[in-house]
């Protein structure tokens, strides 16, 4: 009579372990007793600066039109979007931040019997996608961190459907140059689709860091994923898309449910594509706050893994846990990655200036005290 | 050489024809060189009062923290919710409105050998999601243009895994009392899901009408959806969400996107919730709407389908595509319904008392300028 009903979901479902994501102030201040203000969240590689008056300005006017849908089609961002760019708006797929287009991308071009395949310690997203769908993940084993290109593009076999590249990655940081992009696509068999998932593009900043939308003219199996929760700074509004050749656009377009994108989050996004100053000013500090960082940690003789994203995945030994928990008795929420299979580090966003010292003070005694305990 | 991506889609998505949205106003001014101000939009059941105005308060106050990510776990609108309905919060499930909620059940209990049972002319959405999963949808013929409920209960085989009962149903705003969905539910194997859709819930009037939310503990087999876009008006937001026993919204909430409904969203639809007044109100205006369409169809000989919605599916005869056309040129958008399987209705949403009498001045000269042409 008592029916076990999580038996009744689809394999992989039951299976699943849902995404974590880092956790909210508003948890912690509950669980602590702490006033919300008093907590920094270098968690969730949110940008620091606080939002756009414009992008703020263009929500808050979508507001006025609370009752109706949505434009489905996005037109208006896709415009704007298809002339900061250089692509044809019929290129381009919005998506309720990129994890929505990463998923439908997986439900569109593979099924249970397709393998994906992606790199260890790539973005947590990719494994749980392939999950859902009960396709195969292929994870390649890493070199230094980052992806093994080599590997990745001998491990497609003729099921393989996806390979997920994620440049910069999330959450080590490591980034490959156009040179070695171009040639892991030249290696990609035309028939397997490529992502290349540059959530962090706009905070690269080195000369020969590629450009996935310049390489989709040669590569049609290539489609290029962005976001405007990281660098543009919308993260609360969820708003990503991907550019692909049109025929991938439209398959894209009939899965994606039909009001995926909300009002604010279009009027928002179209308006801070404009605020070509919150960028620069993005990218400005976070270049000081990963420095700031970066430098700290050799200071405190500790190791890091160099990012070109707005984080640092930092070794602080298999205490790991230990020392977020102390942090977060600090009021300093931090990112643990146990769930990527890298026991030893923790990941921090690059916050402001006195935020990143906060973070290094509290870093320090939660180290101190852990070195004492153990 | 030239490789066909579309043909690289999964067999479902390849057969895919998009959800078609009502025509937004913006896109009609653009092709009409109309002023947005003149046009008025009946096309997908919106509540025509405007905004509550502590759903915009509450919305702006989220744009404050719009770098940082929406709270994944939707904690404050969940504890509202759970009061507002009597159920616990792990009961709940939130979705990018209730298309994303729909979909994710269907992603997490059914797969390519599985069967979906619906009603023929109910929601587009649940034949969308039925193909892009691969499963075979059973769409059981309809009675007086409702669900035949019988029908549905015999269509279960042992490969059904889920039923759709939208009540009231879109597009035809037919209604079950509550013996009659009781009934039904008794009818249903225990290991096969029931997603009672009351997106429309809040316009019912009936007293007998029923209550998916009280018949959870006898029918643990049971998801009912609910919605923030129609009553409650916030269609731009996109929140909808489903009531189940814990163990399935536990499987739902592993699938469904991290950060699915967004932070202006998640804080409108809190406050709303206490906005009983507004409720009253969409309540009030819709009823005395609904009467005045229908009179009016009743004066001019009209047939229609009398509707325990927000809208009404009106019989215009064998050319209601040149009506459409006819309407939209006196700048007034309605929804076909032809892809429904309705080629000779019109679904007009309920408007304000003057958006309504300008409609059926607009129909009555579009009826006697089809007449002319036929």
């Amino acid at each position: 009579m008592a029916i076990d009903y999580q038996s009744l979901a689809v394999e992989g479902v039951q299976a699943l372990s849902p995404y974590q994501p880092g956790k909210p102030i508003s948890e912690l201040a509950r669980e602590l007793g702490l006033d919300p203000a008093e907590i920094i969240k270098l968690a969730s590689n949110e940008n620091p600066l606080g939002p756009s008056k414009k992008a703020i300005s263009a929500a808050e006017n979508a507001l006025k039109e609370l009752c109706l849908y949505p434009d489905g089609n996005g037109f208006e961002l896709k415009q704007k979007l298809s002339a900061y760019l250089g692509v044809n708006p019929g290129q381009i797929t919005l998506g309720n931040g990129s994890n929505d287009v990463l998923e439908v991308i997986a439900r569109c071009f593979a099924g249970a019997d397709s393998e994906i395949v992606f790199s260890q310690y790539a973005f947590a997203v990719y494994p749980i996608v392939t999950q859902a769908i009960g396709a195969k993940a292929v994870a390649v084993p890493a070199k230094d961190w980052g992806h093994d290109l080599d590997a990745m593009a001998a491990a497609v076999t003729e099921r393989t459907r996806l390979v997920f590249v994620a440049n910069p990655n999330n959450p080590t940081g490591t980034v490959h140059d156009s040179d070695a992009i171009e040639a892991f696509l030249g290696k990609i068999p035309a028939d397997v689709l490529v992502v290349l998932d540059e959530a962090y593009y706009e905070y690269m900043t080195g000369e020969k860091d590629p450009d996935g939308v310049a390489l989709l003219s040669r590569f049609p199996n290539l489609i290029v994923c962005r976001t405007f929760s990281k660098a543009w700074g919308l993260a609360a509004l969820r708003v990503g898309y991907s550019i692909s050749s049109p025929a991938i656009a439209d398959i894209l377009n009939r899965v994606r449910q039909p009001f995926n994108v909300n009002s604010t989050a279009l009027a928002a996004a179209a308006a801070v594509l404009e605020d070509t100053d919150y960028l620069q000013r993005s990218r400005a500090a976070n270049t000081a706050g990963l420095k700031q960082l970066q430098e700290a940690f050799d200071q405190m003789g500790l190791r890091y893994i160099p990012s070109s994203g707005n984080f640092v995945a930092v070794e602080v030994g298999p205490q790991a846990m230990g020392v977020y928990q102390a942090l977060l008795s600090h009021g300093v929420i931090v990112r643990p990655v146990t769930g990527y299979g890298m026991p030893n580090h923790l990941r921090v966003s690059v916050g402001l200036p006195e935020q990143n010292e906060l973070f290094l003070n509290a870093l320090a005694k939660a180290l101190a005290a852990a070195g004492q305990g153990a």
